[in-house]
């Protein structure tokens, strides 16, 4: 059909993801080569298991039980790396094979995260691509989006639901008026969650991912380590409820917007209208919306794990290659990243969401709203539950927009105050 | 900053969309330099108004009268068109600069609708681009979604509010409960709808990018006269009010579906459920739904016109063009799109809402299901209005999924039935 040799592709790492991918290029092999020009031809693997049925045939591949031989093999264009961390064999993968000259396509958002410039020097200094769409939200083409379609805009803001185990549990807390740990324990039985869900519930893989996205949007170096990260353990029952009858939803997003400080990086629990497309977004899914100076407002939305969703954008990406379209990592010259000026939270503005439980005394409603007076901290609505005499009080407060330096402090304050029950929970206002 | 020659671009048609992609270039420029490793420098422009003030510095570029000396001008390697219509100047314009092998950008939807393909052929013989991620939906990068980000997936799906004044003119309707004509009108003084609204509301505007959207998605070329078409002028604040009862928003959807039958595209309103977010779409907004074998859904939702948003995506064309990034234009090679296999509209199996007015008799809901009984079309649900002895009724009905030709019949026999005041009004249900 062409004269142009084929793609040959090597993939180290045949969990859900890798079996994904070898089962689209398999499937999809005619349309693939029609779209390229040239054939997307798997020809090796690495992987421990060989006898793990993966549903798809890999007869005629050639097997490795060290993935490092994909690095050195003579006949493998492109390794795409599945194994993930941030370090380790899929860092030293990754890097072998750029230095060998092979091109790199990646699912690994803490290795692109943590050592992502370093890595686009690499790759460029060998003239080979390092693509990672499937490493934030999933089928999205959300890297493609910042890295070429919306690359005209000047970004105003990032926004995004980028981690489906914690868009599921907190919909379903609320679907299902059940606690954090219940719908945990359910989503881990039904496999939407890790047997260690720390990575997704507390908000690291979100701010990995906010991190690649910053990079992209404002020609930074990522940089993980500035990025405010709050996860959503703390989220009850009573907070998505009284989010309801205000009007909001309970969203764990990533934000990166350029302020008079910096730029700000976060992930943190929102208050998001419920009105919003954001506020919308069902169980597993992923959304990022944006504004650009030009476009104006833009979202994406679509499945942000899985096996055929992160096959997509693999694929995605090896059509990139397979047609000779070889882009900067992160849409510049690595070199012309800049080092991130970051906004630290308590630069934060933002209104806020604060709610209480006190015991049934006189005062306590004075003696908080004194506290917020005093750190300049006004207040826009209160709600008080109706409780039976005796019964502790929960009050739900909503701030004005605020410094997060004196929101921190009022709830200080108030944590000591006479009569409160427990530390006050906090959660910031997202307008949108 | 480097070594790459510029890229010089023209800009036939300094109209809106024109000027904005003007200012685009001239306030993003070192944005787009850093970004292309190569400046985008407009050099020459074609416009008959010298005078006019278009809020940008147009010194030192090359004016010319006739757009036509931008083909041929040597100091030229994009002709940008946005002069717009299918044939004429900007046919003549796009064919003279392909043949004279400089790429070309336009935002021409009939354009590309009418003579895509061989267009796409022209550029191919020449080696050069031919880009039109403008041409649908506005900013949205929906052109480069299909041909590159979600090219990896069998798309089963395309579903699109593609026309913005359709969707602001029936979202006003239901929101000010006010009738078609009246909302044109308003429309038309606020400078959203054209003095001669037929290109949008009568659904061509919608066939155009529909046709094109059909051809990145199913590698065929575009054939706008197989695109059923029909559009909103039709409907009335009464089937926007039952709409609204039943659960359904009305919207004029683009609709592309491989069938049994062959591939289906259709532009009609549509039912859509209120729930869904694409029943959700407010104002001008664009949004695209979009379903893959391995992607699974995905949602693209921004605004599909404007000076902004149109010249975002004309700069993001110039920018893969500058890159040396050259698809082909339909994703595939044009000798490889194939021709459709039209699925009639007659063929179309789906679920529909009829609205009839009749005088109040007795026996009017009688004739009606027995019509409906006896051309195989099954009832779901039946809505009649309270109203006043003597005064007409209106009588709404659901129908289960049937034959389009079977609720033709039936509403062709409906209509010369005893009672009935007026034609049925039909309005498809599309389940999302």
């Amino acid at each position: 059909m062409t004269d142009t040799p084929p793609l040959r592709v090597a993939i180290a790492g045949l969990g859900t993801v890798g079996a994904g991918t070898a089962r689209l290029l398999a499937e999809r092999a005619s349309d693939l080569e029609k779209k390229c020009g040239r054939a997307l031809r798997l020809g090796a693997v690495s992987s421990r298991d060989r006898t793990k049925d993966r549903g798809v045939s890999l007869g005629g591949i050639a097997w490795h039980d060290d993935a490092m031989a994909l690095a050195r093999d003579p006949n493998v264009d492109v390794v795409v790396e599945l194994i993930g961390g941030s370090d380790g064999i899929a860092r030293t993968l990754v890097e072998a094979a750029l230095a060998n000259g092979k091109h790199v396509v990646t699912a690994n958002k803490a290795l692109i995260a943590h050592h992502g410039a370093a890595l686009a020097a690499l790759a460029e200094s060998k003239g080979v691509a390092l693509q990672f769409e499937a490493a934030v939200a999933g089928g999205i083409p959300i890297v493609k989006a910042f890295k070429e379609g919306l690359a005209a805009n000047g970004i105003k803001r990032v926004v995004g639901i980028l981690n489906g185990t914690c868009n599921y549990i907190l919909d379903q807390m609320q679907q299902t008026r059940r606690s954090f740990g219940d719908v945990l324990k359910e989503a881990q039985e039904k496999g939407y969650a890790e047997a260690d869900p720390a990575f997704d519930v507390d908000g690291i893989d979100t701010a990995h991912k906010l991190a690649i996205l910053t990079s992209l949007a404002y020609g930074t170096k990522p940089d993980i380590a500035s990025v405010y990260i709050e996860g959503i353990r703390h989220i009850t029952f009573d907070d998505i409820e009284y989010a309801q009858e205000l009007g909001y939803r309970i969203k764990l997003l990533g934000i990166a917007r350029p302020t008079e400080h910096g730029i700000e990086q976060r992930v943190h629990p929102c208050m998001v209208a419920a009105s919003q497309p954001l506020g919308q977004i069902p169980g597993v899914y992923n959304a990022i919306e944006t504004e650009g100076d030009f476009v104006g407002n833009a979202l994406f939305e679509g499945r942000g794990a899985g096996a055929g969703p992160t096959a997509s954008a693999v694929v995605a990406d090896l059509i990139d290659i397979a047609r000779g379209h070889i882009t900067s990592p992160f849409g510049v010259k690595a070199a012309a990243l800049t080092a991130i000026a970051p906004a630290p939270i308590d630069r934060h503005q933002g209104a806020y969401y604060m709610r209480i439980q006190a015991l049934d005394k006189p005062g306590v409603l004075a003696s908080v709203s004194t506290v917020f007076f005093e750190e300049g901290v006004s207040i826009e609505s209160c709600l008080q539950r109706g409780h039976n005499p005796g019964e502790p009080v929960h009050l739900a407060i909503i701030t004005h927009v605020t410094r997060e330096s004196s929101m921190a402090k009022a709830l200080e304050r108030i944590a000591k105050l006479a009569n409160i029950m427990e530390s006050p929970h906090m959660i910031r206002i997202e307008p949108l």
